[in-house]
């Protein structure tokens, strides 16, 4: 058996997953990623947190589905337009938020987390270059590490349960160079919310500008391109 | 269109939910009841489910499948026999503690309840004749409430929703004579954590225990058998 601590990292299949996952085995952890298939419109998310668990050496990966789709309210995961071109400064929340999505995300992290004895779990949450998601907010985090210590028999019995956001005051640049110090592979990673039957990003959603003002900032290309 | 307001109810089957559901139709909700099949041994109970949220007349049931039995950790999903005939004065958390289960639960009750504008959760859990289980306890549910505000899209444009437990101070003969005033039919509702094969209880697991502790302290046959 591995002496390394291990680590519940939840994994997309987009860039800032890969990313928090690469800081998550810089740290000492060994990997348990974790892939959420909530009922989004498109699987290639799921093939690339594949591969990038795979490239990270994750020790397991599990892809548990939960059909949040049953209660509609997203245009991630309903017939809702994907709004394209927004002004990413707005102060609107926009249809692509999934209600509740990171509170789901993180309890079953947590039920691994104890499960598997973890005392730590890693979530790419990120609350700069972001699309003003409510579950994205430190004070989000902090207020589910409070409801943790609570939550468990491990809390209960003292372990106290820690989850990181590593990203949440970076800029989209800062994310990417930091990753590519790590040696992350984003050639891996797709972050498009609405792409076509072929996988092909639409370069329009917030996601998908988003991912090319952080290139760009970084003066990288873009290796999914 | 309703113009009761919507409350969403989790509902297993037992006899603790289907109480909780009573109390939350004749507090004048619209009932949303959501089951979560998370790879519990049996299906007696999903079964069980359906038929207390039909007799009670909710608006909608959504059974959803979430496999907590992946990551292991509990006798309710993994191969780990059933204490029985415990001392139920113990202390000590039981092997029937299924890691998280309940932040599962409120999490997917609150993605629903967001969704459909809904500001009321009901849960069944208790904190007086119950296992010990540190996520039926009030600090647990107030912590909850207080991430929830944090939470959603609704919270942050100032919907509160507030978590009812309105069985957490009560015992269980407490619970059935509520239940009863209210007309649940608990020959509808199974408690068993490890029936036989034909859906029968086994009688002296915990949940059989209480429940037969709470009938006879009420001094009523318990209908289902």
């Amino acid at each position: 058996m591995s002496a390394r601590p291990r680590a519940v990292v939840l994994l997309s299949g987009g860039l800032d997953s890969a990313t928090a996952a690469a800081i998550a085995r810089s740290e000492g952890f060994d990997l348990y990623a974790l892939t959420i298939e909530y009922g989004q419109r498109h699987s290639v998310e799921i093939e690339c947190a594949r591969a990038v668990a795979r490239a990270l050496g994750a020790v397991r990966h599990v892809e548990l589905r939960v059909d949040l789709a049953v209660f509609g309210g997203s245009a991630l995961t309903d017939c809702i337009d994907v709004p394209k071109d927004r002004d990413l400064g707005s102060a609107e929340i926009p249809a692509t938020y999934v209600p509740a999505r990171n509170t789901v995300f993180l309890s079953l992290a947590m039920a691994w987390a104890e499960a598997a004895r973890a005392q730590d779990i890693y979530i790419g949450v990120n609350a700069l270059d972001y699309s003003g998601y409510p579950d994205c907010r430190p004070e989000f985090i902090e207020a589910f590490e409070r409801l943790a210590a609570l939550a468990t028999k491990a809390g209960v019995e003292g372990a106290r349960l820690r989850i990181h956001a590593p990203l949440i005051r970076m800029t989209k640049a800062e994310i990417i160079r930091r990753g590519l110090e790590l040696k992350v592979d984003y050639g891996l990673t797709r972050s498009c919310y609405d792409p076509d039957r072929a996988g092909r990003p639409c370069g329009h959603c917030d996601s998908c500008l988003l991912r090319a003002k952080g290139f760009a900032e970084a003066g990288v290309k873009d290796p999914a391109f």
